[in-house]
């Protein structure tokens, strides 16, 4: 049984705009980027709303911040749980913090040292399991059973879209009007909120998902019409390796009008003209929107064409081991 | 014998405010970043000056341009030359594209690939040469007597001096009042510069340089008031391994308030401060002034400090490197 806030096929009104208004005085207003050398290349002027200088360093901020300020006060006392060894892990715990919330996060017992860390930072308690799905479900099950939390889903969660389409609906803003936006497609949480703040403030801005070919199921769902799931696809893009969520995907049925794909070599190339040449540090998801701008296999001359480069949580440790190498 | 623009002991009127003026047009006004963690864990408030998001990732363009843009008919159609591996020869040889000056770069025969390929990308002409500074000097000299290019110093320039110095001129209008403006310094032109700008414009402003441990010629040159250059330093640095000049020595005896120095340990530490908490890429060199805020060696306390992040040219290759052999 679900109540109309939960209801996976109606969407809730006023979702994002809503958002924005609870987000303004706890999100960053990220800035806009533009590549003159990206520009030249493509023939469009591509415009980057840049989620690596978020909260946390990715949009997942604006989505776990956006769910806990619609908790009740009874929930609230509760705390709330979320399974995750990614940035939405990271983004509740700050949530949580700057409301006084309890968190906890489920964490499979070989997730990096170094994001446990990080959201144990953030004040959250971490409960380890085994590194399945399964594992994670029963965790959740076992310890909101245990202390009464509220599940925050990473991305099946009307509150949860609403809070990351508002990147979108500040771009809009900031760069004016766009032929495009497009953003990168894991769980589908950032591309079904970009899609429904698009058709709310600028109904004729096409929006268009793109995810590595590797783990390709909103392409292979939207053409079945029905949600067919990756598996565990293996790709450098490690926050697009889920597959869509009953919401995202109602979502994306009705207002994305395309899902492109890139190659795992076409990811890193794009990762690499972004670091290189704009001097910003993105996390692969997000140059796989990038990538087929780069190649071409979207068309965007003469278009103005919003990226939603989506966080910047980058490993660079091969980088600073080679550093440390050769100079201490 | 020198004419009064070249007199190394005469700082020329307006040496920064007309630089300013000049480079209105053609450089990038920089946008300034600040970090909440970085101002937790140091109590001041730090002000980043994104040179790294300049033109050719670097301040140097500043200087450059200032100085190709100064120059008479005659020596335009002459051309420019000047002898570096590193962002100048890149700044020079945008200038010169810009102008349509015809600009030689003497490089040594070491140099990366990629940055010699950056530079011909830019329209210069590359002449190779041993990789010792009497072979460069040679072939600079050989090169201008057959041509009659005119050299643009890397920083024992005024012109130089005065481009270098917008960075900090921009700085205090976007930070408003500065306690403190830090900036590394290598030949001393960005320092030099910076001071000159903080004179005129903020008197009250202290100047800071920051100098790799291992390459602490400016450190020793003010104590024994003399320019102790520095051999052939070994750090990480690669932008600081140069010794001051004539004139940025002249200037920094006069306007600068304290040498700070750091570790390659400590270089390296903020240098991944910066990129993985900020998300942007810098160079090794401007980790250097980022050091002694976060180890606290400089007492920034209560204090709005300015701090000139030079350039944003480091080499990701290592990191690319594993990447690729891990995902293609």
């Amino acid at each position: 049984m679900t109540t109309p806030r939960n209801d996976p096929t109606e969407i809730p009104a006023d979702l994002v705009s809503g958002a924005a208004r609870r987000l303004a005085h706890y999100a960053h207003l990220t800035p806009v980027l533009t590549s003159h050398t990206l520009d030249a290349k493509c023939g469009g002027k591509i415009f980057f709303k840049c989620e690596n200088f978020q909260r946390v360093g990715a949009f997942k901020f604006r989505g776990a911040m956006n769910a806990v300020l619609q908790l009740t006060d009874a929930e609230k006392a509760q705390g709330v749980i979320t399974h995750s060894s990614g940035n939405h892990a990271q983004a509740l715990a700050l949530a949580g913090q700057l409301l006084g919330i309890p968190v906890c996060v489920v964490m499979p017992s070989n997730a990096p040292e170094v994001k446990r860390a990080a959201t144990a930072g953030y004040g959250a308690r971490i409960v380890s399991c085994e590194p399945t799905l399964a594992a994670r479900e029963a965790a959740v099950a076992l310890e909101s059973a245990k202390h009464g939390y509220v599940l925050i889903h990473p991305f099946d969660d009307w509150r949860v879209i609403g809070g990351q389409g508002t990147a979108a609906w500040e771009l809009l803003d900031q760069a004016g009007h766009l032929d495009i936006i497009i953003t990168p497609c894991g769980g589908g949480g950032l591309l079904s909120g970009t899609a429904l703040a698009a058709h709310t403030k600028s109904p004729h801005t096409r929006v268009i998902g793109a995810e590595p070919e590797r783990a390709d199921d909103a392409r292979r769902s939207l053409e079945a019409g029905t949600i067919l799931p990756s598996g565990d696809p293996k790709t450098i893009a490690d926050g697009l390796r889920t597959s869509l969520g009953q919401r995202s995907f109602h979502v994306i049925q009705r207002h994305v009008d395309q899902i492109v794909t890139a190659t795992e070599a076409e990811i890193i190339d794009a990762l690499r003209f972004v670091t290189e040449r704009m001097k910003i540090l993105i996390e692969p998801s997000c140059a796989v929107p990038v990538a087929p701008i780069l190649t071409g296999k979207l068309d965007v001359h003469g278009k103005r064409v919003g990226v939603i480069l989506s966080g910047g949580n980058l490993d660079l440790q091969p980088l600073f081991q080679a550093l440390s190498e050769r100079w201490l």
